[in-house]
């Protein structure tokens, strides 16, 4: 079989796939009144740039190893042994941690260039650890215990910061019901995630948010940095998708307690809907949105798939005396899909900013508007 | 088909090959009279150490992605889309913008162990852009915009440096006429870049060649470090494969305008001769130089391809009060082809020096002689 | 055929096989008394995570090439260009020079989590560099020529650290005899290496170990850090397999000629034994430990192979003036291969110290216990 790269097999139990991915990102973001930063303006980058591979073996295993080399730095994605038996599946090394149905959902998948706020605020990230998932028939339920990512976790750093003093641990679990009513595929789903930071305490943390691209580093959405000791995070999922018509909508809250004793607690959700011109309907799959599958590719008498989504993207950084700021977003995209695995992507955000940080050390109430192309391939 | 690596595919449409590149150099770089420089004298380095994916997909759709890993650090070779209709190609992401000739040709196919002097000195480098080329029977002309390296745009970095601040930009084109003329394939080729470097303008930016050899970090011909605001560059190019002999000549400009008001033009040119002593013809396709196919490859009766080439090149990096320096290099190599793919080579060259830098502020004339050897397989 | 992923073959001269290989690791060093170092108690990481390609030509060529991502960085292991004439094989590129058994003895088929603590503290390492090997019936004599790591190669840095001034190069060679008695495979070795540091004697070196497990960065056993200007090592191999039954000892030398004049000779040794329970035959091929057949495997009616290895591993760093500290180490695991190719360790270790650092700048006598685990595939 072939998806993108071939697919070799050898009896049932042999499986075999190299894996790849390139997302080049343009964009522009905005600068508010009177700012200065350098950083805004017209931004370019290599998103995503990720070789890896993917297999099973007799006997119920798996494996997937994949990294990303989009910044000439290397970051390694999903590193990790499986362990398949009847409805089970043990998973261990570098794996999602049950996040929110935005995180888990392909990058190749998504609706919008970028995820939804909440996501990188409240640092999800894949993490080395261990889980085990029970997969029914229309509902899944997972677990796990973790440490950090591996990049966190890598000796090459001492001190506070460093792997080598990192003791932080995390315990997580994810439930979806995912039943399908009449010509509706519907999704219910919740997560919660409690992390103790251990060491790790003794570096500083800070809460924040990218406006909407990912090609800037400004941040108008931050908090001040603190020692945080634990994280207790949970998560509302809710989707369903009918014909060519999708809706999704999720809620999360972080709460952070630190050291100094405040125990502030974060919040994020988004809602979104969606539509397919060209009759396809959104792939959905074991409880995370899947492929979709394009019904006349370029090339064979097509034009390929064309995909308009409107998302509202709220995430509020301030509670209990901290003051990061607050966003509501207004996202439209554009998604071509010419054949299977190839998107083009327009996006275009306002961002309406509360409390955010201006420049340096000045909070104010702003606006700014975004607007982003991607080219991608997904293998 | 192998070619390396095997080459899978399935019907016409779907291609996929893994691709992989070693090359092991050690060398000898003499030090001029009264030179304390511990960088110089014998040098040892994995030059390059690869490993990529390419392939197509039905619609006319193509990807290639290749990292490189030769100093344990992450550099992005090619990372990009394609999207092939007629004689029409598009191509989106990091890719070269349309450089001279000898920088486009393949590392693993070029006549001696580094390019000529003026493609570092002028900067030539992939970037992250979108081209088109338009391929005609004995012509191709090409045309894209682009932004900067993946590296020099990674968002690891703030300030004027910095991938976050980076908003320099480039229009590149290039084109050639490769007519055959009885037994002899020509090739006359030009191309032009403009470049505005925006706040990387902030940045110090210095022109700066090494004695030939890359094992070394000691820099001869060197200016100093400039505010530049824009570049424009145009090049000439030749060449002529007739037989088991091919020749192959360039000259390249670049003005740098400064932020001080000067416009100094570097100047850099090479003529190269090259015959293969076992009756193979050097490959050319398309505009740039291609493959050598072996004749009688180790093994299968022979002692595969045996090509000597000689090379003079020059660079001159002193203009409108900027002394950087100029040389006359005279460059000799021994090519050793057992079989297709790969390669050892024997390299000497003699670089005589003009104003070049001697030891640190102190600018003299003076001569160099290097010896470099390389094994290399390229799949 | 399949060796976890596909092995490609086209008649007998081409073959291609991606590699890749995952190592969770877990685990927990104890901390000797009064001790506040904050990278000692539980342990985490992705111990190695590697992506990699090998494959032959026509003509008696070949290559190996693969990179290790388990920090977010890279780090080259193989690569290197092989050509194989009869019993003789010449390597070009990155490889490991005739270190001992245990150390040419892949990660993923040796007995222990980590292997014998000389073979870190002697900095047994890949080098770039040539050699030759003759493989006889029941022998095999390999020498070569080599530099020095791709990382310590690197043009990244200058100065006495960096690649740029690094002019070291050592000779090595090694020899084994393997000798089958009966039904009983016998293995007698040894090698000598010969290393000048040139212009790296002007950098600090020194002489150290972890506790056993590679998660930490605390080194009990430590010399002061000093300028070396050539090092002479030999080594001495044994190994018996009978049956399920298999013993392995070593012994190694460490001389190092400092440039203060002082010759200390550092010593390292180990013995092991080992035992499957289930009737498997550790693996031997060609002078070092080779891949173990699982006899009946998880999901064909069995329960995978189990094998339980004892080991002692002494190591003295304190010679001639200078106090390193020397351990004691009594080693014991458990490891369960379910299929071919996976394999679930656990380790405990109890280290016994003399001299040791218990703390920065305080040297005593202590002991330290570890337990490890670790998940894996390698194919």
């Amino acid at each position: 079989a072939w998806k993108g790269a071939p697919e070799m097999s050898q009896s049932s139990e042999w499986l075999f796939k190299i894996r790849g991915r390139i997302q080049a990102d343009i964009g522009y973001v905005d600068a508010p009144r009177a700012s200065t930063d350098r950083g805004l303006g017209s931004v370019s980058e290599m998103r995503r740039a990720r070789i890896g591979a993917e297999g099973t073996m007799p006997g119920g295993f798996g494996y997937k190893i994949e990294a990303d080399y989009s910044d000439n730095q290397v970051e390694m994605v999903d590193a990790y042994l499986t362990y398949a038996h009847g409805p089970m599946t043990v998973m261990v090394g570098q794996q999602n941690p049950g996040w929110s149905l935005d995180e888990l959902t392909s990058d190749s998948g998504t609706s919008f260039m970028e995820r939804a706020a909440f996501t990188d605020a409240f640092e999800f990230e894949r993490r080395v650890g261990a889980s085990i998932t029970y997969m029914g028939k229309a509902f899944t339920v997972s677990g796990g215990g973790f440490t950090d990512n591996v990049g966190d976790l890598s000796n090459a750093v001492d001190g506070p910061s460093g792997g080598d003093e990192n003791n932080s641990y995390s315990v997580d679990a994810r439930s979806v019901w995912f039943p399908v009513a009449g010509k509706t595929q519907l999704h219910f789903g919740g997560s919660v995630h409690w992390r103790d930071r251990g060491d790790l305490s003794r570096a500083l943390t800070r809460y924040r948010q990218r406006p909407f691209l990912h090609g800037t580093n400004t941040r108008f959405l931050t908090t001040d940095a603190f020692n945080v000791q634990s994280e207790l995070g949970y998560g509302a999922e809710f989707a369903a998708v009918r014909g060519s018509l999708h809706v999704a909508a999720e809620a999360a809250w972080l709460r952070a307690d630190m050291v100094s004793g405040e125990r502030p607690t974060f919040f994020g959700s988004y809602g979104e809907i969606g539509y397919y011109l060209t009759g396809e309907t959104r792939g959905y799959k074991n409880g995370i949105f899947a492929r979709t599958k394009v019904r006349r590719p370029l090339g064979k008498g097509g034009m390929g798939a064309f995909q308009v989504n409107l998302r509202y993207d709220y995430l509020d950084l301030s509670d209990d005396g901290v003051i990061g700021g607050k966003q509501d977003a207004y996202l439209a995209s554009l998604i071509w899909t010419p054949v299977d695995l190839m998107r083009v992507s327009l996006n275009y955000g306002w961002l309406d900013y509360h409390d955010a940080l201006r420049s340096s050390g000045v909070r104010d109430d702003f606006g700014v508007s975004t607007v982003g192309m991607r080219a991608e391939i997904d293998f």
